[in-house]
């Protein structure tokens, strides 16, 4: 049963089980895994070494694409194995020991980690494991439903342990695209223009010598855990898709637009779902995640083409799609995720990059990843790539959380992600704010107006109106009373009673 | 004279007076001038729309590169012709209208200017006025002692102003290298892979039909206003070519280090001229302002090439280099700032990038441009172009502010433009803090051990331990006295007092 996945006979013999594979990692060692947002992680290995991680001192520095699925990042958590975790996570278990100082989280760009790991300012990897369809004649690897970051584990590590996924066609072989930026001072430029360029191989050239263990598995992904569209992420894609429309009708934008990027999560995927109801055609992803937006897209015949570092879908779509994956790959591909979030192609390309905002203040900053400014929610991921470089950057959110009881547009972010220049559109359910080309108390005003819930409009406005009053300047603010709403919260269960928090000054 | 300055015999009969000139200009237009680092500014038109702007009603939109020399900010502002102005100034009477609200700054990436421009989600742009130190027989400009955005503003504008400045050698010819990307969907690579590269060509071509006037000048740029080196901007230069020869004995750079890029300011210059006392060699330059030190390096024999987008120097440095710059000529080239600044060439060369913070918070986020998060300085620059893309990214402050009232670390950075994980080193003259593959906990630590005042230490040291103990988190922070440091100043003139200062929640 191995010969049409482990072409080399002479690696047969690497065979052996999880456990035994799990032995090349010692206490204190750095692995890297395969794995980006929950789809394509070794499902086998990890568990092992939770397992002896529960009967002996076993700590490690973990790094992955980005999230993990099947629960792996909980139960390494909780056998208490993850010392230190990077780049990006997105488990409740995790998160809960990250904010409790248990595990340190380097929450990173997703295009940086294999640039530090390359120029060892990070690393070195003793261990990667890298789920694959197979290994070829050559010895090289076909990843699954992720690239992430497993090419730059696998040619960095001293040993490779490769785990044979029978649940997945062979036919995936053909879908990746593995390239990798020359050394520097060496470095030529990137040759990808357009989202559907093939630059690189088809799987992970590495040494066969490396290979230290196989181990073959049958689990399937875990399936992506959004939330459908609802009545406010409708309104959130009904204001984007008609400012795309009004952008097409003055001719800055043709009718297939630019290459989409769309984040994670629920928001991001019921926006993108969005566009079925639109007259936009031809359309092409240059992203991250590909979701089932992108698969309805597809089906749709508005889509013509998705580049991305993974594949992550909900029950519904999961067997449908994989197990006709023949049918979709000559329209896409999965890159690195150094590639699909590279500062250099997605500047080239010029995306509209749409991601999501847990909170923006009123001039525009964005924070995504710290809840009241100090508990880790998932982690900043790509969004810095794709904002920063993206010919139009779009945060979306709903207008408040926790039932009203919280705005997500507060006077002053308690965490910066995204500074104003990196935020061209903040769209929540009540309107969308065009931010091009103004100042912040331009900014403010338009904010304000557009993206508020009205039950924070008031408390807003009349922040800016006394900040600007009091002590003025290009972003005024009233530094004593910044983060009244989040006071009121943590005391009160809710923002609104903002008005109740004394002020910080001594007078 | 004109014949060797204006090779078309046909603009002869354009040259007229900066007053003639300064009709093209009418109340509400878009201007976009010549001038980087108060380097190449247009000087006489300028002037005269100052002169016409007092007399009679005159508002127009303003872009340059960056900040203009010659006081002509200023002269504007105080003429009231400024209603917007974008995307970097570093003038204080300017400042001071920003801040009061009266001229709208728009703080943008100096590389991200002409990216907005010429998708038209800014402009459109009617006249440009250029300062060049001829104009050649096809009609193209020579620009002068900085490129900026003068290209791109040339070809988009309706109408273009040539000052031909007498001041500056025709030798200049060749010096600069005008390169500006394709137009998406079609966009290929920038083909830099070396800071000497040559892409482009030596003058901005355009039509000379659009041509509308041409103004002959004989001034000089004005000089820098830095500050020489001191004994803390000394200690900072130790500190950070210190752990440069480490990196260079570890292995992970050479002993010519990297490309190099200096922010602006006294810190920046100070700190490059400390690279004079050390044993790397062959150093380059990928920057954005070369300023005297670039050429202390030159006349050391420890610098080969230095790419820029301008020259700014000292009286003493001025005359020598300008008057002897066909001596500097094949070791200089000057980019448009997009490509000087530009994400894809950055990343490609991995650059050691040195800005400067005004203030830095303890978990490694930066402030450069907002004082108290209000009161603009001066922008944020190209400070985000190269700290975001870098191979490392450094910033350096001096450890206080105002005689010790201010501590240029703080809990809470009172504005974010650049995300801790935009920020590798922070250095004062206390000591260096090595962020790489931390976690915001153990980032707190080191900041606040090694680069804090030791009159701050104890206060920083509390703030920390206290949010790490009542919060936790990954990213501890007492959002009730967050800013009690910033309101201690604004309070007692005294950051030190900020004991005094009550807490903001409401228990
Ligand atoms: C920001 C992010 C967490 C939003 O996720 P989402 O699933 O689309 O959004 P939701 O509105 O469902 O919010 C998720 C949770 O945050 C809570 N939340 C939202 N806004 C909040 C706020 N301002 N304060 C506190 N909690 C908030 C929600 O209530 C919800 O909580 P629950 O899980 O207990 O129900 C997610 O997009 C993320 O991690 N982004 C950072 C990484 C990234 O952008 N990658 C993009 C490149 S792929
Ligand atoms: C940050 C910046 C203002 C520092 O400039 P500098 O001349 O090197 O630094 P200095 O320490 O002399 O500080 C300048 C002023 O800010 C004040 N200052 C410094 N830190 C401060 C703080 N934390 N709070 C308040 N004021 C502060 C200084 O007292 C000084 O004031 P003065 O002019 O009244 O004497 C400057 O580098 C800048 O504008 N940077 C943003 C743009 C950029 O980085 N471009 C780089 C790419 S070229």
């Amino acid at each position: 049963m191995y010969e049409d996945r482990i072409k080399p006979r002479s690696l047969w013999s690497k065979v052996v089980t999880p456990e035994e594979a799990a032995l090349h990692i010692r206490d204190g060692m750095t692995v890297g895994m395969s794995g980006f947002t929950r789809a394509g992680e070794a499902k086998a290995v990890p568990l092992a070494l939770a397992e002896r991680g529960r009967r002996e001192p076993l700590k490690i520095t973990l790094l992955t694409g980005a999230s993990l699925g099947n629960d792996l990042d909980k139960t390494l958590a909780e056998a208490n194995v993850l010392a230190r975790r990077l780049p990006f996570q997105s488990d409740p278990a995790l998160r809960k020991r990250i904010n409790a100082g248990e595990v340190m989280f380097v929450d990173q760009h997703l295009s940086e980690t294999v640039e530090m790991l390359r120029s060892r300012q990070l690393g070195p990897v003793d261990v990667a494991i890298v789920e694959a369809v197979m290994i070829k004649e050559d010895g090289s690897i076909v990843p699954t439903t992720s690239v992430g970051n497993s090419a730059t584990f696998a040619m960095l590590a001293e040993k490779v342990i490769v785990e044979i996924n029978l649940t997945l066609s062979p036919v995936m072989e053909g879908l990746h695209d593995i390239y990798i930026p020359t050394r520097r001072p060496f470095r030529g430029p990137i040759p990808i223009t357009r989202p559907d360029d093939r630059v690189g191989v088809p799987s992970i050239a590495i040494d066969p010598s490396r290979i230290a263990a196989i181990v073959i598995t049958a689990k399937e992904d875990s399936c992506a855990a959004i939330q459908p569209p609802d009545a406010e992420t409708k309104l959130i894609a009904g204001h984007l898709t008609e400012f795309l429309t009004n952008e097409v009708r003055r001719g800055r934008l043709g009718s297939s637009l630019a290459p989409l990027q769309a984040g994670i999560g629920s928001i991001a995927n019921a926006v993108l779902h969005g566009f079925l109801d639109t007259d936009f055609h031809d359309l092409t992803m240059y992203s991250e995640v590909l979701q089932d937006s992108t698969f309805d897209l597809f089906d749709a015949g508005k889509m013509v083409f998705a580049s991305g570092s993974s594949i992550t879908l909900s029950p519904e779509r999961h067997d449908q799609v994989l197990h006709d994956i023949g049918r979709y790959k000559s329209r896409l591909v999965l890159r690195p995720q150094e590639i699909s979030n590279h500062p250099e192609v997605i500047r080239r390309l010029g995306l509209i990059a749409i991601n999501t905002a847990l909170e923006a203040d009123i001039y525009g900053n964005v924070n995504s990843t710290h809840v009241a400014g100090s508990q880790m929610m998932n982690g900043i991921g790509g969004s810095g790539d794709f904002a920063r470089n993206a010919y139009l950057s779009v945060f979306v959110t709903k207008s408040t959380a926790k039932g009203g009881a919280i705005s997500s547009i507060v006077p002053f972010a308690t965490h910066v992600d995204h500074c104003e220049h990196d935020v061209d559109l903040i769209v929540t359910e009540q309107g969308l704010a065009d931010l091009r080309g103004l100042a912040p108390r331009e900014r403010a005003a338009v904010v304000i107006d557009t993206c508020v819930h009205p039950e924070y409009r008031d408390l807003l406005r009349d922040y800016y109106r006394d900040a600007e009053r009091t002590v003025g300047g290009q972003t005024p603010h009233r530094l004593d009373r910044a983060f009244a709403l989040h006071l009121a919260y943590q005391t009160h269960g809710d923002m609104r009673r903002a008005a109740e928090v004394p002020e910080a000054a001594a007078e």
